[in-house]
């Protein structure tokens, strides 16, 4: 059996593939164009999610299961994925540890002024005046309670934070303290101190915050967003900063990236932007495998109860 | 009864003790020398702890006790409190939460690269490539497993981290893996990722960290001080950072404070400066009253059972 990859994994977890399946040839290329060919006779593709088309999936005759080793499925062929019925899987949860991680550590970034002390280090400057606060006490909103939102509730419990959770259900979840459904945020959101949007972007969630959700945060309230950057409209949430109708705003996600360089969100004050990064780690990859060999041994014996089965019609 | 203050508490404060205790005078001064006169026929005074001297406590001749609203006790002049067998107590118990806080926010800043993608912020550079780390599965070595070092613990747990702690008894606590003594620290310090010393300034601690210790630390460890500056000599401290044999160094204390301008730590690119401020929130002064008032019940009652008392030979 052959198996195309669209990216090119370091060297020893190639050779770590390699040698765990010595009956499987794999082939490894570096982007889409270049496995375009090998595609049209194999049953398994291996790709971040973001380079197929549906020209692809049409000409790939025998293909039976792709493989995103990723989260994001925006940028899947899936109406050529449907017609043909091919089973798409991901890799989902893998990224709870490491956003959940990066979601605390801006919330304590803000929290203990971190950005003003640095300031300080480089101009040689000791300000024991410098004003730091505790997430003790706090109350975080986590928007999309998924795996990654109930990760961070969970640490955010071990802060000692009140947590809110909005989601679809709006159902208790555990390690929160109250949950609302997403048409019901309005009831709450004026008791957030951190605000955290991990929503997917899809039909439901485009542009679901809207200029009256910021006017009832608090003043001191502080949004972040690392799920998706199209959740709101730019121009809106460059106001509610602008207005300081909320004090700050941590973006990892925009509407367009690589964010361009004359973007005023760059030099906005109130604004600390990083480069679509929350999930990246050194564990990343690794992880992403081992949920591929687990449903690659499935897929070579009984083809039954594979892991992060994508459903074709809702796209997650 | 009067009670004399060497400080001046923000305005509400002074009026909620005030109302709360109507037959005592409190007399607010805004420093010791200020409040030396009616300190001569005061029961009780309250000190942030680094502004008595001897000759204070010789001419307050009616002096019961002293409460300490912080921590460090190293310039409380214990000869003549001994002397005059006068209780002490101090606020020790109300840093745990900020201290533990600011130290996983030191971890996850260094961790998640923050302070370069600030940088890159900055200068409205987009780059996915800087490299990002989990705490997950990392090793925390706490040196100073005290009320401060055990709630680090239980945070760095939550993170899954693997945690060793090191004290005078090397027992074994609560959400620490392992337990060795501060004379067997050698025996694991090539195990930590994360070395944070908590010890307080005694004659035992005192220039507890050896050359050797740096030596057998990882390359990759990062050294957190937020305990007392003379733990380490600084010549030596600054040798291991320059040699390489650690990543990098979170200094919040130092041998001498404020940190002089001319120091070199202030522009060593793995160094990172804040200003003795890791137990300093808007939390901090209320939490201390809430101990006062805790003992002051006991002193206007029974006089028996007070908290926080400080043994007059150990100094703690």
């Amino acid at each position: 059996m052959k198996i195309v990859f669209t990216f090119e994994p370091p060297f020893e977890m190639k050779a770590d593939l390699n040698s765990s399946y010595p009956d499987i040839q794999f082939h490894y290329f570096q982007n889409a164009e270049l496995a375009k060919e090998d595609m049209k006779n194999t049953e398994v593709i291996v790709t971040y999610g973001e380079d197929l088309d549906d020209e692809h999936i049409y000409q790939a005759e025998k293909l039976k299961w792709i493989m995103v080793t990723s989260a994001g499925l925006e940028r899947m062929p899936f109406k050529a994925i449907k017609e043909k019925n091919i089973l798409v899987t991901n890799a989902r949860g893998i990224h709870k540890i490491p956003m959940a991680e990066f979601t605390i550590g801006l919330i304590l970034d803000y929290a203990k002024s971190f950005q003003r002390l640095w300031k300080n280090n480089r101009s040689k400057v000791w300000d024991k005046s410098t004003p730091l606060n505790e997430l003790h006490n706090k109350t975080m909103m986590i928007v999309g309670a998924g795996a990654i939102g109930q990760e961070i509730a969970r640490l955010a419990k071990a802060f000692g934070m009140n947590v809110i959770g909005v989601n679809t259900s709006g159902g208790s979840l555990e390690n929160f303290d109250k949950m609302v459904t997403l048409e019901n945020i309005s009831a709450v959101l004026d008791k957030a101190d951190f605000i955290v949007s991990i929503l997917p972007s899809t039909k439901k969630t485009i542009h679901y915050f809207k200029r009256s959700h910021f006017e009832q945060m608090k003043e001191t309230a502080v949004f972040i967003n690392i799920g998706r950057g199209d959740v709101v409209e730019e121009e809106i949430l460059m106001d509610a900063l602008k207005n300081k109708e909320i004090a700050h705003a941590y973006l990892d996600v925009f509407q367009v990236e690589p964010l361009p360089e004359n973007h005023p969100f760059w030099s906005m004050e109130n604004v600390s932007i990083t480069p679509h990064i929350s999930s990246t780690t050194k564990n990343y990859l690794p992880r992403a495998l081992d949920i591929f060999r687990i449903n690659l041994h499935t897929y070579t014996n009984n083809k039954e109860r594979f892991i992060n089965v994508i459903d074709l019609e809702r796209g997650y």
